[in-house]
């Protein structure tokens, strides 16, 4: 099978079928085909653009099933998306497959085709290319102007909030390397937090115009709310006891508690402050996205990151830090 | 050194930096370091998206040095921009590299940026990780509504134009491939075509209202312009002695200027078509964006591509194709 075959049995499904794509349909005035994707901006809106490149042995295991692989391709790009509280548009994939595997293929563009007409997404553009296993996914999400969530409006006195639980997606990640174990049932569970993100994007967009500044935990809660800190140009403090985790991870010791909750990447979930008094706001727009959200934190004009036991204590955080992609 | 210190060092410049980026830079609102970069829409205009993967051995050989590799994976890019008539406004990067290696990535940040100062368009955003050298760029530039040139609008009866020389790039890789020899300075000048390829933005911008359809030559004239005919539902017939050719290519034995001429790749010229009675107005976008262009051909109702020598009777193409990433 050539690149062009590939590329019409897999990927160029024709846009007027996806009647459920909503708005990325009405987008693309001409997807796959062209030299270029012919876009068509909805007036008096921004546009809000990531890329994501996932490697094999870094970013997924050579055995996740190829469905779930191309849910996370994609997921992991949408949830870019719902931290800046975008409205998912259209995306590009660029892939480089070792061989042409049909298995792989259809499995893969299952995956994120179930997941892009979720969210009313459209594949509209791309490239393949033979050569190391290698998916890098481009996506591309509108705000009305100015109402993008940035990591940096986050100021003193705000309130830090999490999205859904933290940590399982590590904690299966731990199993995988060998350093834990658990009970095939948790295990299962916990697996498809790694593999099966669920991106945000709901979340995301019931908070504009409420959250001042938000970011999705990909590398880990330390290294990912610094990011914020920094932009922001304050400090935070976080307490511990608060941050939200499932019953499989609230039964593992405190160690691997704390190592999951405070440095487990791959979560996707949100992390964002708002305004002491726009509590019960962000509290309706949990409720309105059907997305379970969490106070845990506040933001201190102190420089710095802290987190404190249930007695007000900090942490030693120095053996703790976030993924680095060429430090490990 | 970190992926964040990675980022900051080579490719996290400051936009305000980039006066002479013109549009670019008024286009990205919040370019590297936020979850999205943040894009504002020209009122009235759509968006030109595209995007191409780079794998060593197969787009570019090991001995390419960064910096021209740097150039390559922003021109092939550019190219597809051109090919619509797009103004370049952003584009996103990712990288994945098998270790830091600063020599690298000091003179592939160079090439790249120098090609992207040229043509005003600015890096907004990406992703870098460890993993087999892949380059992927995601570039975007905007046309006024509805004024994208496309490969679906040729005509029976509109003229088939090539901009430049063609060949060249795939007669440097025959003298990689060992199976021809070039004098030096030949092959320094073939190479440049092929590791230096400069980008039709000009004219295509030029062209918009007046081309009919457009493609860039990066497979080969014969796949790319069959793109076009099977796009508009068309034929056409070349003119193999019209085909633009340097003088270098034009002093190989037939046989070779034949196989680069029609299925060489990488050339990144724009072949188009335009009414004949356009044909002034195609001449004066020629001059307008400094480009030389050739009629070489006109399309015609029946399907099909033939190509004529100087007597009009056809070659054969049945041993020549196109280069295809999962055939060869």
């Amino acid at each position: 099978m050539g690149e062009f075959d590939l590329i019409a049995r897999y990927f160029a499904r024709v846009i007027p079928e996806l009647g459920h794509a909503g708005a990325g349909a009405r987008t693309v005035a001409v997807g796959i085909g062209d030299d270029c994707a012919v876009l068509t901006p909805t007036p008096g809106h921004q546009w809000l653009v990531s890329a994501d490149m996932l490697v094999e042995g870094r970013h997924f295991l050579s055995t996740v099933s190829p469905r779930r692989l191309g849910h996370k391709a994609l997921a992991v790009n949408l949830s870019d998306l719902a931290a800046c509280g975008a409205s998912p548009r259209a995306f590009f994939l660029s892939l480089a497959l070792p061989r042409v595997d049909e298995a792989f293929l259809a499995g893969f563009s299952q995956g994120m085709f179930e997941l892009a007409d979720a969210h009313g997404i459209v594949l509209a553009g791309g490239d393949t290319t033979a050569g190391p296993l290698n998916i890098n996914i481009t996506v591309m999400g509108e705000t009305p102007t100015g109402q993008a969530l940035l990591r940096s409006g986050a100021r003193p006195g705000h309130e830090v909030w999490v999205s859904g639980t933290l940590g399982d997606a590590r904690l299966a990640l731990e199993v995988f390397r060998g350093t834990l174990s658990l009970p095939g049932a948790q295990f299962d569970e916990a697996r498809l937090r790694m593999e099966m993100p669920e991106p945000r994007v709901a979340l995301g967009r019931a908070l504009r115009g409420i959250a001042s500044a938000a970011i999705d935990v990909s590398d880990g809660l330390i290294g990912d709310i610094g990011h914020v800190l920094q932009r922001s140009g304050v400090g935070a403090t976080l307490r511990l006891a608060d941050l939200p985790r499932s019953a499989i991870l609230g039964a593992q010791p405190e160690d691997v508690q704390q190592l999951c909750l405070l440095t487990g990447g791959d979560d996707y979930e949100l992390v964002f402050t708002a305004r002491a008094e726009d509590r019960e706001r962000v509290i309706a727009a949990g409720r309105e996205s059907g997305t379970p959200v969490y106070r845990v934190g506040r933001i201190d004009a102190e420089p710095g990151l802290r987190v404190v036991d249930g007695a007000g204590r900090p942490l030693a955080l120095t053996a703790l830090s976030a993924f680095d992609h060429f430090k490990t």
